[in-house]
């Protein structure tokens, strides 16, 4: 009796990041986009005959790829959508990383990767950034079963050219390179300008509605990359759950998509932020990495940033801290509004003793 | 060059049912309801904060879990959400079937189930329905991985009492017994009045709300079991994507639970379409079985079951036809409106050369 138990899966549970149900909270900790969806999106939404929500969402969401698709400049059969990011990247590890050598990623980077190596039982391997931080494409010249590298990279911001990324596709033409760009708008030439070309065939490009489109409560996530990366992926989709996007976040998504005017004026708006915020840190005596992405990352010579982390949150400043080797004395700050920002400057100020 | 074509999951696309743009079809395909979601379900989509969709979904749906604990009348703990009940379903195979032995499930079932077996590489061993498409409770005594049975069993529509469960249970002590009750609204008692005893802890129930509820269109499925089997379940979903349902799926979700009356009208509809169809169709010589579902599944000595679905399909009637052995001359129609009904009966009738 009992010996199901026997054939449980053990795992050591993910923790997703803090969350709060508190309104008074300036939450920098989640990467969230500080900015509404698009009008278009929301008007998309109320709009909705809700009586169909009976019917199961079009499992191919043709009217969303195509939107992604014409956005891109690539054709419907190179685009792939999940559940949110997570779930394409899951699915294509499970796609394309089924050898025996071990993949490569950098030794800093987004924390999912070795939880998803782990649930494959995917073999891996990690290379560690310079003492700048930043990835050496040199590195990947080794043999190996698949390579993943975030552009921009994360927690570090820095974000890399589409040099380094064809880089990284001649070192390694025997393996799936998956460019994970979560933060690609706020700062790097996205990778999908190779995704048509006969010349690279094994890229696969990842993107979120959560950071740059304010669409995280909708969770959708995207792939691009050639017709037979993409069917391998729908066949491993369709293996796993048939239907994963719903169809509220279809109809947001696309009109998402379709309004670039307002796309481009929020993301001005969290560049000029960051800019201001950097500086505003630099100005405090901080160490700031040049960020492409939605975050800034951060140390400082004389302080704790884990004492400053929990000082902020006594403060209602909800930041991330990571306690990892090499980064246990950085913090990660998500771009605020310009209002958040000056909260931020305040308390960081009163926590340093200076005066505000 | 190349190479990396060897690192490629190979498996086989699972084939989605078919769907139609087409509005004028009467669409008894996919088990969908025909009647739409709870004004109330819709209220709440309507009523939501859009703005609030930038931040991530609450990724313990805490207010969905509470509505669905009192609904079965257990505890929060004992009530895990995913996306959909194939994304449940699939979580709880990875999660649950690690051991070596077959895990064992009916050979005439949910045609998903063989697909995860193959995804997840889980031996399975199927036992044949009886001659009256019943399954003998005493095939599972056999010393097995894990168990699933759909309870009511799809296709066939049959459903089994409380004390076929029970049997169920006790055979198997020593493995996780799913018992998948995507369609029980429609005419089972559910297993959930197991779920909160000590004596079951090998149990767990999985549901969904495509079906009794009408929100197919949201993705919206749940599992309940013991505290310590939805823990696991937690672990495994959170290596794998931490926010699988969203913001306007927990809200709708929410408020669909808590209009019990709406709901309970819905099924009581659907119940005396069935009846009234189950009846026409045996007044034409069908062999129809007693349906538990939300469909009916039928057989006639005197005509081609796959000619029938061709020729409805012609006639812009969609029903499900299933070149499978056993079943091969059965089809699966969906309860639809009386409406429906009357379509779908006078082109069966015209496809018999049955004055209408």
């Amino acid at each position: 009796m009992n010996e199901w138990k026997n054939n449980l899966r053990k795992i050591k549970p993910y923790v997703p990041g803090e969350q709060s149900k508190d309104s008074d909270i300036v939450k920098l900790n989640a990467n969230e986009n500080p900015y509404p969806p698009s009008p278009k999106a929301i008007e998309a939404i109320k709009s909705f005959d809700f009586n169909s929500l009976k019917k199961y969402p079009p499992s191919d969401a043709a009217q969303l790829k195509a939107a992604i698709a014409k956005h891109y400049g690539v054709g419907i059969e190179n685009v792939f959508l999940g559940n949110g990011s997570d779930d394409v990247l899951a699915l294509a590890f499970q796609a394309f990383f089924n050898g025996d050598k071990p993949i490569a990623y950098p030794d800093i980077t987004y924390s999912f990767y070795p939880v998803w190596c782990e649930m494959f039982k995917i073999p891996y391997k990690t290379y560690p950034l310079g003492d700048d931080f930043r990835i050496n494409p040199e590195d990947y010249r080794e043999e190996n079963g698949g390579v993943v590298i975030p552009n921009p990279n994360a927690p570090t911001s820095i974000g890399e050219d589409v040099d380094f990324i064809e880089k990284m596709l001649n070192f390694n033409r025997d393996s799936v390179v998956i460019i994970d760009e979560a933060y690609a708008d706020f700062g790097v030439q996205s990778a999908a300008l190779f995704v048509d070309s006969d010349k690279y065939n094994n890229l696969l490009v990842t993107g979120t509605f959560s950071k740059s489109r304010s669409l995280a409560g909708l969770r959708i996530g995207f792939a691009l990359g050639c017709a037979e990366l993409i069917s391998v992926l729908e066949a491993v989709k369709n293996s796993y759950n048939s239907y994963t996007i719903d169809s509220l976040s279809i109809a947001a998504g696309t009109a998402s998509v379709e309004d670039d005017e307002y796309f481009r004026e929020v993301i001005d708006k969290i560049i000029k932020t960051r800019t201001r915020l950097t500086r505003e840190l630099r100005e405090l005596g901080f160490t700031v990495f040049d960020s492409s992405a939605n975050f800034v990352f951060a140390t400082h010579g004389e302080y704790k940033m884990k004492e400053l982390f929990e000082y902020l949150k006594t403060k209602k400043v909800f930041i991330r801290y990571f306690n990892l080797p090499r980064i246990d004395n950085h913090i990660r700050i998500t771009v605020g509004t310009d209002k958040e920002t000056d909260i931020l400057i305040r308390e960081i100020k009163n926590y340093m003793g200076v005066n505000n």
